[in-house]
């Protein structure tokens, strides 16, 4: 993995754009019919009358969709071995068909593993935004190797 | 909504079975492919060789198979109106293709909201368990109605 960003790379604040996603109505109503079959997720009219003010993603569909840009964008810059968690997930504003999201994810701890040298646990906070304005914090926690790793 | 737990009904401690999710591979790797695409997700012999030991679901596959259970099992029964994010996503143990998921939901912390006297927030452990043991805790935290709104 020469070339990859290794734990001791990633410094606390370090940012990086991880492209963007499109968001229609479909992909909205079929996630949330597997999924999240609430009526504000699936029904642009009950969506209305609901807090969420119209038609809008699931929180856990924004969460996979976020991961798809740090897939894409961050996973394979760096030494990555897959995660145990989550710390939080914050849906801020909802996220609405027609949006184009687009992801910033900025190092905001990093954490030596208790039992093993090779490897690190790394905090990224993936800042969410459309067009206009932040709607989503979620936390992605890979374990990253240390350098002189594979 | 008589006849629904409110706020005031939702003791910590409390605890709701969800039901169950049978998990197959198709959908694991459904899911990899459109929000998580790593080897590991997607590939039986890249998985062999991968901290999981074997193909497994994602982290946020197992968020939203949870969700699923929560919505269909514990959102009809409360005066619930949507959710602002989630506290944590624990993936203790792989979930794999043949798996049979069931939750327990469980509360563990309840707040009464500063600005808005109408509403409450609740948070729920949901503890997923496979045939042998837990494997994942994802906590979910809906606004609930207090007693007296609708």
């Amino acid at each position: 993995m020469t070339g990859k960003l290794h734990y001791e790379d990633l410094d606390i604040g370090r940012s990086f754009a991880c492209g963007t996603y499109a968001v229609t109505k479909e992909e909205i109503v079929e996630f949330a019919q597997e999924f999240d079959p609430q009526p504000h997720h699936l029904d642009e009219e009950a969506a209305k009358n609901s807090m969420l003010g119209g038609l809008a993603a699931s929180g856990w569909h924004v969460c996979a969709m976020t991961m798809r840009m740090f897939a894409d964008h961050m996973i394979p810059r760096a030494a990555a071995r897959g995660g145990a968690g989550s710390r939080e997930a914050r849906w801020m504003k909802p996220v609405r068909a027609g949006d184009v999201l687009r992801v910033e994810a900025v190092v905001t701890d990093t954490r030596e593993s208790r039992g093993r040298p090779d490897i690190g646990h790394v905090t990224f906070e993936c800042r969410v935004f459309n067009q206009r304005e932040q709607v989503a914090s979620i936390f992605m926690t890979p374990i990253i190797s240390r350098r002189g790793q594979k």
